[in-house]
């Protein structure tokens, strides 16, 4: 019989297919496998997947793109963290209303596609333009507005024209699945997952500011509770952090403890992470190793505990990024609940 | 390409494997299939399965049983719940230390064995005798005491003697799998999961209280945040509801909204089950389909809420049994977080 368990997706709702990956028990991981990469949507499958790839607009030369045709062009392979902008959601206090992430919407693995500059370089991008808006194939409808909507956002030209924001259409050197966004996605490293559009169609340029519903009403901040006042985007990943080990509200027999985790950034790269036993008046520093030449992954970190007096701790960890962001003590409350990253906390009980 | 999303089991630790089902999502079942169902241990699956199952201590004939032998006895199959006493600790405040379980260590489906009591008339329960002790084959490391423990529980012999307390083989019709205790467990039907020893090795009757740490440390309510006065054993399952529509934190279009979900008691039957939007000041009574001859079962039910006011509500729950007990509004705080089952509650938006 077999006797090996494994880890699931947890599911946080079935239609439209809202998943975490169980990122506490994948170690040490770099690639995570598809399986285990976290599912977020915000409408059913779509039952027709764009067969052409479309772009027009502001653009002198319209195209309509093959997946094969994609596939032809020089490509390229980042490794980038996926987060979304929702992650942690259930830990605000009070915890907003929608998915309820805990911290496994997040995943990571190497994208493969063409620069997005690359074909907008073909269509030829021409003056004025702004913005660029990507369309899905995704569609439905919204709790709170009347109207069958596509999941369509935009991004600055700037943003757009980045050399790593790209069109992919493999997932760890497969072809995307069906949830990753098959035949081609949107991916947009050190921006949180929001951008990433998947089931992408079409490719409009245009000279002014894009403003559907995920892109003016979701994915926004908003600080205050019941007024509109302060709006501003969701955009880049915070510096933030994950304890793996040990879980929370775990026990442990006394003795060697090796605290361990991941942490990331969409700013710069992870410079320091460190670990407090004392509610964070004292830091010590983690050991971090990264691979030189992955801007958008992850860092593992790891910290070695003498735990050996019994009682009740809780472990705080902070990460710190070269762009001089460090984990707040608190979060940002805002009411749609975007963009958690507190101090990475757990208790633990040393027996 | 498959678009059908499904619902896993939510990973609470790997190493002993501790999974809940994913129960909000299996709506109006009556048999959760197996790959559903949560899945509890204390210890990594045993190595060796027991291939005999011994009667031995205070009997006049002490028996070596083979599953081939059990199975040509009389049998008997019961629909009943299994559910974790550690159930929604997550819930308590504070959270006790040990797996997180948040409301998914909750089960139900038919299992087919043979009356304990008919295995003990065979043995010939021998005068003197107090309790059963009952050995299960899974063994390993506590992280409280030093040593290896074997799984092992016992029950008073009134208990062991109900005709309900049987040795099973069989889930939903098929044999055991290795999570669920192959090739023999024990089912106690109303009591807490601890009872149900699985991959069941030895039964041993003893004229003396059972005092493992798994019945005399652990499955006791402790009152008390820092002493073990007025500490009592967790027994039956205490009166309880789920609700399963809508998820907690959701947001919905204003309409018709069907609250919905389950119930189930380990003392007589569910009498009642109640909802409120008014934070327990009224109570509306929701619609009850029950299986009358499933004692043990959960009922489905269900509330048609008008909800067409645009707001935030606390949708509140409460079940009545037969016995006269309801949830409580406030849970009962206990040291190692057994038997929450306050009035159920999720918060949704309308808008």
């Amino acid at each position: 019989m077999m006797t090996r368990a494994r880890p699931y997706l947890l599911t946080r709702s079935v239609v439209p297919e809202n998943q975490e990956s169980p990122i506490w028990f994948l170690h040490r991981l770099r690639f995570v496998p598809e399986r285990y990469v976290f599912r977020r949507n915000h409408f059913p499958y779509p039952l027709r997947l764009p067969d052409r790839l479309t772009v027009r607009g502001l653009v002198s030369f319209p195209l309509s793109l093959s997946l094969a045709e994609l596939k032809a062009m020089p490509a390229k392979t980042i490794t980038a963290v996926l987060e979304c902008a929702g992650n942690q959601r259930a830990k605000f206090s009070p915890p907003p209303f929608g998915e309820q992430w805990e911290g496994g919407a997040l995943s990571q693995g190497a994208w493969t596609g063409v620069p997005l500059r690359e074909v907008l370089a073909r269509a030829g991008v021409r003056p004025g333009a702004a913005e660029v808006v990507f369309v899905g194939a995704d569609e439905g409808l919204r709790p709170d507005m009347d109207g069958v909507f596509s999941y369509v956002r935009s991004l600055p030209l700037a943003k757009a024209l980045h050399p790593d924001t790209m069109i992919a259409y493999a997932y760890n050197g497969a072809p995307l699945s069906l949830q990753r966004g098959y035949p081609l996605r949107l991916i947009v490293p050190g921006w949180y997952g929001m951008a990433s559009v998947k089931w992408l169609a079409h490719i409009i340029v245009t000279d002014h500011p894009f403003t559907g519903p995920f892109q003016s009403i979701d994915y926004m901040y908003y600080p205050h509770p019941d007024r509109d006042d302060g709006k501003r985007p969701v955009t880049t990943i915070r510096v933030n952090s994950l304890i793996q080990f040990p879980l929370d509200r775990s026990i442990h027999r006394r003795g060697p403890l090796k605290v361990e985790g991941i942490a990331w950034t969409g700013r710069g790269v992870i410079t320091r992470v460190e670990v407090s036993l004392d509610g964070g008046r004292t830091w010590r520093e983690a050991k971090v190793s990264r691979d030189d030449h992955e801007p958008y992954a992850w860092v593992h970190w790891q910290w070695e505990w003498n735990a050996d007096r019994p009682g009740d701790y809780e472990i705080l960890v902070r990460a710190t990024d070269s762009a001089g962001r460090t984990q707040p003590p608190h979060p940002l409350w805002n009411r749609k609940g975007y963009g958690y990253h507190a101090i990475s906390r757990v208790r633990v009980q040393i027996t």
